[in-house]
This record gives structure tokens, sequence and C-alpha cells, in this order.
């Protein structure tokens, strides 16, 4: 555990803490019963409360591809809600089949999450929606303004923003931002059969799998994975919950998933200490994410716990713990909700050439 | 009128009527009254019974983009039930971003046609859906076994299969495209506003509409867009309502949207008598298909019925006809159903490299 660094960014200030003074703010991380049941509902920002009419708009503007500049791509191609909240592939498709160079995290509780990115570099689900629109091998739209002038085109748009934000002379990304995070606060999947096990029914565990969940106690796992997200502890909005990967580097992994090659964090604040820092991904429906890591390089749910375990806790699992514990993690499946198809607001009659 | 030549096909017999022949064998065409309400059922073939089982599995193999070589296309990508049942492009974008050679026909109300694709190629929904799967510049999978193979490694697939057609050795792509076909012919948008009229609601079209009907009538262009689904009379399953386009050839619109080049069903018969021969296609929720024609030359509406009076009846319509016209066929968009998203079946803690 003492390898173990753990540092806290909000905007340019960052707070170093030792495991120690980590575990002053927060519950014990090994104490049994201390994991908490998936919230059914998420805080949202005092500027932008829930509200129905929010998130249709956001669930209609999450599945329309003409947020792209050929029109092909939509939030959903690879944040895919028919799946994972991803797209099971190691890079994602943008625009012209171009690959982007991590793996989509995935979009199912990404609510929860105190920073969004692998890296953080948005605070909200507001500004993590305006990023992948104007990326240029993502939806590779020119601007945010261009966005906004083609919806603009789209008669049907208006009346659901209307109903959002009320009546407005313009809509701008930022109204955008907000249906489209409103959208994804209801994007939760309570009821995995692990916090059906924490509500009381003890039943919903088998033995093997709660075997895994003591492992992954008593292993350290969740001394970053902890948390209802298993994420790590609760943070306020914008401060992330970052860990080093490979924290002890030097394994055979390095070089096999090529691990180092990307810096993660380090990109986005240039401080030596972020180097190869990245968010703590959640072990939420981690069995439909596959395959794992920044780099979407490891094809196997068992093969990521083994390369965590020596990574991170320079701990050679053996073929049964990784099984045990991947029997656990695959109890952290939820209960998807029932979405319904949006409609797209058409132009009636009309093409606009994209 | 006497320049349009019917030909209707079923396999290698190609049959050829005068219009006067036709006249026989359909309701007069500019009777008031003789257009149907869209029927919100159709038949299925005998040996494919409609089952709630056969159109869930179907629904999700249709959103299933690990169909397609890399996994970034599924049916819906191109025929997206979200929008006009098709991808408002000129040329649907395949694997690797790769263009099509024709403007993606709409999968609303396909089911009413008796037979598939733009020049006719398919007789069957069925015969239909394994095509994209194989086409290089569509899913591109190297042939439908490998689609199966895929399928074969997707666990929660086999439930869905069996539920739809009982135990099985071996699934085949039989099954998949009976399934897919299946989810189709649900896929009808019945109580348009031009349905409510002919039901009774005489008050569902304004004056502006019903001129634009009595338009299309009196100019001819119900001469092949009859029918339910003003696609032309009802055939038999196989057998193609085909017309040539341009049937008055050299109009300035031949050179403008280069209507010749692509010489339609020629491609899938060789005969000389198919050159720029083309199904009829259909008229229901024409508004939300643009842009039109098979090479999606044609931008607006408005200049598609422009194209149409000149290159099929030799009429010069004139602006005040052609907007009546086209209130007219705004009239024509339905409702769609309510679809629920499906959840497609992972595979756990697994990713197959594709």
């Amino acid at each position: 555990m003492n390898h173990h660094r753990q540092i806290l960014n909000k905007g340019s200030l960052s707070v170093f803490l030792t495991l120690a003074g980590l575990f002053l703010s927060v519950q014990p991380l090994s104490r049994a019963g201390a994991q908490e049941v998936l919230p059914k509902k998420v805080d949202e920002p005092a500027d932008n409360k829930l509200t129905e009419a929010k998130v249709l708009l956001g669930k209609t503007l999450f599945f329309d591809p003409r947020l792209s500049k050929d029109g092909t791509i939509s939030c959903n191609s690879c944040h895919n809600v028919m799946a994972g909240g991803e797209d099971n592939r190691p890079f994602s498709a943008g625009v012209g089949a171009q690959l982007g160079g991590r793996s989509a995290p995935t979009v199912w509780n990404a609510a929860l999450m105190s920073v969004q990115f692998w890296d953080g570099r948005a605070s909200t689900l507001e500004d993590q929606a305006k990023g992948p629109l104007i990326n240029p091998v993502e939806m590779a739209m020119p601007d945010h303004k261009a966005v906004m002038d083609r919806l603009a085109q789209i008669p049907g748009y208006q009346p659901l923003f209307e109903k959002a934000f009320g009546k407005k002379e313009v809509w701008t990304i930022d109204h955008l931002a907000k249906a489209i995070a409103s959208f994804e606060r209801t994007l939760l999947t309570p009821h995995s059969r692990f916090d059906d096990y924490l509500a009381g029914k003890k039943k919903a565990l088998t033995v093997e799998e709660l075997k895994g969940y003591e492992l992954v106690k008593t292993t350290g796992c969740l001394g970053c994975h902890s948390g209802s997200n298993f994420a790590g502890p609760k943070m306020p909005t914008g401060a992330g919950f970052y860990m080093k990967f490979p924290t002890i580097p030097g394994s055979e992994y390095d070089s096999k998933y090529d691990l180092l090659k990307d810096t993660g964090r380090y990109n986005v604040t240039k401080s030596d200490a972020d180097k190869n820092m990245w968010r703590v991904p959640t072990w939420r429906n981690i069995a439909l994410t596959a395959p794992y890591f920044h780099n979407g390089s490891v094809p196997t749910l068992e093969e990521a716990v083994k390369v965590m375990g020596k990574t991170q806790l320079n701990k050679d699992l053996t073929d049964e713990e990784v099984k045990t514990i991947v029997a656990f993690l695959k109890t952290l499946t939820g209960v998807r909700p029932v979405l319904t198809i949006p409609l797209l607001p058409p132009t009636e009659g009309k093409y606009f050439k994209i």
C-alpha cells in the first residue's frame, strides 16, 4: 500500500496526500461493509436542475449524428447505451473512420465521477459533452458555433430547447451541454447483484463471488476502487481521484501493453507529478466494457485483474485468485434503464449538406 | 402518359405492359378516393411467421454494430429508425468511412414493397437483410459464415435465437435474416394526416394540401405512385414495379443530377430493356428522407418534384404547383412506433478482436 500516491487536483491547485492523510478523510478502505450501494439519483449542479424536458432534449442530441461533421457519428456511437456505455473497441472510430487515442470511457454512472475523461480534463459532464464535438478525430465539427448553427437549421429542435430552457434568442453550446449532461445524470445502473447483496439479500451473491469480494478487500484493490462507484472516495466536483498506472513500473506488462507511452494527466497539467496519472475508473459494469485500460490494450477482464495486481500492488495473483475476483466483478453489472428511442427532429423535405 | 413504360419482373420472367394494359390490371389511377390507408399490419411469408421473440431478436441484431467487420456499423447506421428510416445522406458511410453507390432506401414501410433495393435485386426483406452484411463498402464481413461465427461468440444471443426458432445446433444466416425481416415488418408508419383524412377526418388536411392531392392525381404522379404505399400497385412478392428514370431523357436534369450514369435494374438483369429502370420508391415519410433519388443528388423535395414532373411526365410544373404538391407530400409523414432501445448481449469480460 505504501506504493500508492494519491493526487487530487482541482484546477491548478494540487493537493498531495499521503495514504495516511487520505485515510483521515475517507472511510477505512478494507472494513467489511464500508461499500455503499449505487445511488439511484445523483445531485445536479445548482445551475442545471434536472427536468424531464432537458433529459428529452439531451437524449435526442445524444443520438443525433448530425452533431458530427459528416453526419455519421453521434455521442452514442462511442458511448453506446445499448451496450456497456462504450463501444468495446480499443480506440473509437470517429468521422472518416479516424481512430482516437484512448478507449472510450463508459457513460453509465459517469454522473458519479467527480471529473470526466481518462485524464480528468473536464470537471463536469457539461464540460465533457463539449469536447468530442470539436475533436478532429471524433465528431470533428470546426467549432461550437458550427454545431449550434447546424441545430438552428433543424426546426424541430426549437421547441425542445424552449421546453428545456425557456424562450431564447440564440441557443448556445452551454444549453446543449446542459441538456446532454441532464440525460447522462439519468444513466445510472442500480440493482446489480452486488447492490442487492448490500441491501440485505444475502443470497444475491454466490460463495465464490463473496470470496472475490473478500479478496478485493484483502488484496488492496479497494484502496483505489472504493466508494459506491468503485472509482475512489467521494470528491468535490472537479477534484479528481487519480492514480499512477503503473504505480510500480518495470513489470513485463509495461511493454506488453504499452502502458507508459501515454502519460495521462501530465498532458493536461504538464506537471511531472502527473506523469502516467489517470482517473481511477469505475468497476461498475466492468464486465461489459472490454477491452481494458486507457489504451484498450488488454482484451480480457482476467488479464486486466492480473495486470492491476502486478502494476499497482506488486502482487502476482494466482489464476484461482484472478478467477475469483473476476466472478465478483461480474456481480457489478447493473440494471440499465429502459430507454425509448428518440425521434430526431427532421429537416422536412430538405437536406443540409454535411 | 404515353411515355410511360412499365416493366414487371419476377425472376427471369419479364412482363411488358403498355400503360393501357396496366390500366386493365389496377384501379383507375385518377379516381378520387382510390387511395388506400397504410395498413397497420403486413402479411408475413408462410415460412416466417411473425412472433414477438423474432421481433426482439431482429431488433437486437438491427442495432448491433458487431455485425460489421470493425464493429462500427449496424443496420440502423444507414437505416436510422430514429429518423426517416435512412441516414439523410447522398451515399451511406460503411466500414472505414467508405461510401456506397446509392442512397439508402427507408426501412419504414419497406415491408410493403414487393421487392427490395433500388434495383429490386432482393425479392424479400429476408433476402435484403443478407446483402449489406457482406457488401465490402457497407458492413464488410467476409462472408455470412463469419457473421454467424461472430454471433456464436456472444453467449447472450443463444437464448434470443432459441426463443425465436427453438433449439438448434447451429444458427444460420437464414435465421438472422428471418429475425431482422420480422422486426422490419413491424416498422410501419400508419396515421399520417393523409391516412386520417382517408379514414374520414376531412379536416385532417388543409385546403392547400387537398389541392396538392388533386394535383398529384391530375398531373399524373399517381400513375406510378399508386397504392397505399404510393409506390405502385400491389404486386406479388418478388415482382417489382419498375419505372424508367428519366422516362423522358434530354432535360437539363440528366446532367445536372447525373441521372443516367447508374443504369439501375440493368445491373441486375443485363437486359437492355432494364436500362435506367428503378423500383418506384414510396412517398411515405418522403419529407424525412432528403436528399432524393437513387444517387441522393437532389437536396430538396421541391426540386425533386420539379425533376419528376419534367423527366417522367414532360411537364414544367410552376413553383406554385410544386409548393402545393410538396404540401401534400408532407402529409404522408406517419406515426413511427415507440421503440425501446435493445440491450445488446455482451461478451462478458471479453473483447473479441474485430
